[in-house]
């Protein structure tokens, strides 16, 4: 992908995958999904890139790990943005369907998609990927069974506005669980085993009601954080 | 890169990366370091992308973990290879410095690299990246206190060799413990603490001389395995 730097990185605790980008002529970036424990990693890795923070984009108000998203904004005066759904006060921006962030000649397209919760957003850079939180997973999705969740939802956003990007458009999830760093949106239309063409609705929705996770372990500490955008 | 499929894996328990690259026309393709753990992941990702294996490379004799060559083989028939001073009866073939490896359109340079052991080998894809295996790693190196390791020979290796690649050449180690998945050899070249341009020898020396390692936890199983190719 000409003109662009793209890093991502793993916190090994969680599987959290957060991703930086960045303009290769202006060197103005974005960091999507931090988290907190990583972020001395993260700056050092923004200072030797030279690369000069924008946008601190969450895809989700995240139940599994607290955002590093706060302490980034207190350290680079950068502003956190994420979907309007999530409705948080500690945000600067709240970004709409169809809306454009830019970081120097690069552009990310905001794409709502709840189904997971109602505030997922995923970011589309054109001619390279979609950045898809915990709405795609490789070949899996998110659990749709709270923070008000909806199977419905999740099928239809993925189906109409995820599975209609073109198929070379790399997924870059904030999971996975067996280490896998990416995969296409022409390979989860083939292979995805909850969301593949062939799937209708109801065998999805049916598949999502009797997967019996347990709570994630560390919801009731990651979720009041990341309501304040991980301040605590 | 163009023509050019290309997909990084991760043991979650050794944080060992694994490589797989294929040529987008014949769909050829390499892995380079396998766990044996993850095989039944890579073969699927194999099948899902449509690729055909051709090369199982090792970039050396690793002691945290069995490789999953063997096994590779018994299931594609793909040859294995690696590097000529290993000197390994169970490879297909042992590559020398120099050397080519051709899948499809594609084609890497074998680069002997030894330091943190004798067979350590790097492997390189013009325009594109080298896999440093654990001779070079992001902002630090392989130790070199055992398994015929040399702090000299690491040296001289990574400096005449790999930091003489064009600056943009994409650095992608065989490990990192910190969850960063990538560097380049212009990044390296500043900010690799042990082995900067601004380093000497005699420093270099020093600081592996008194790192004061563990044993790798898996050593007394791994290296007799992988002696075999990962047959146990």
């Amino acid at each position: 992908m000409s003109g662009l730097i793209f890093r991502q990185l793993i916190d090994l605790d969680s599987s959290t995958y957060t991703y930086i980008l960045a303009d290769s002529d202006s060197l103005h970036g974005i960091i999507i999904d931090s988290v907190l424990g990583n972020i001395e990693r993260d700056l050092q890795t923004l200072h030797d890139l030279g690369i000069k923070l924008q946008w601190i984009l969450e895809t989700h108000v995240h139940a599994d790990h607290i955002t590093g998203a706060y302490q980034l904004r207190e350290k680079t005066g950068a502003k956190i943005g994420m979907g309007k759904a999530t409705n948080l006060v500690c945000a600067d921006q709240l970004f709409d369907e169809g809306e454009k962030i830019s970081f120097g000649s690069q552009q990310l397209s905001v794409i709502a998609t709840p189904g997971h919760t109602n505030g997922c957003t995923s970011y589309y850079l054109k001619d390279f990927a979609v950045f898809t939180g915990d709405t795609l997973l490789i070949r899996g999705c998110g659990r749709t069974d709270f923070q008000e969740g909806s199977s419905e939802k999740l099928f239809n956003n993925i189906r109409k506005k995820l599975f209609t990007l073109p198929d070379e458009t790399l997924v870059y999830p904030a999971h996975d669980y067996n280490g896998r760093t990416c995969s296409s949106i022409g390979e989860e239309k083939k292979f995805n085993c909850r969301l593949k063409l062939s799937n209708s609705l109801e065998s999805f929705s049916e598949i999502m009601k009797n997967l019996k996770l347990d709570e994630p372990k560390n919801l009731h500490k990651a979720v009041p954080a990341n309501i304040n955008c991980g301040k605590i």
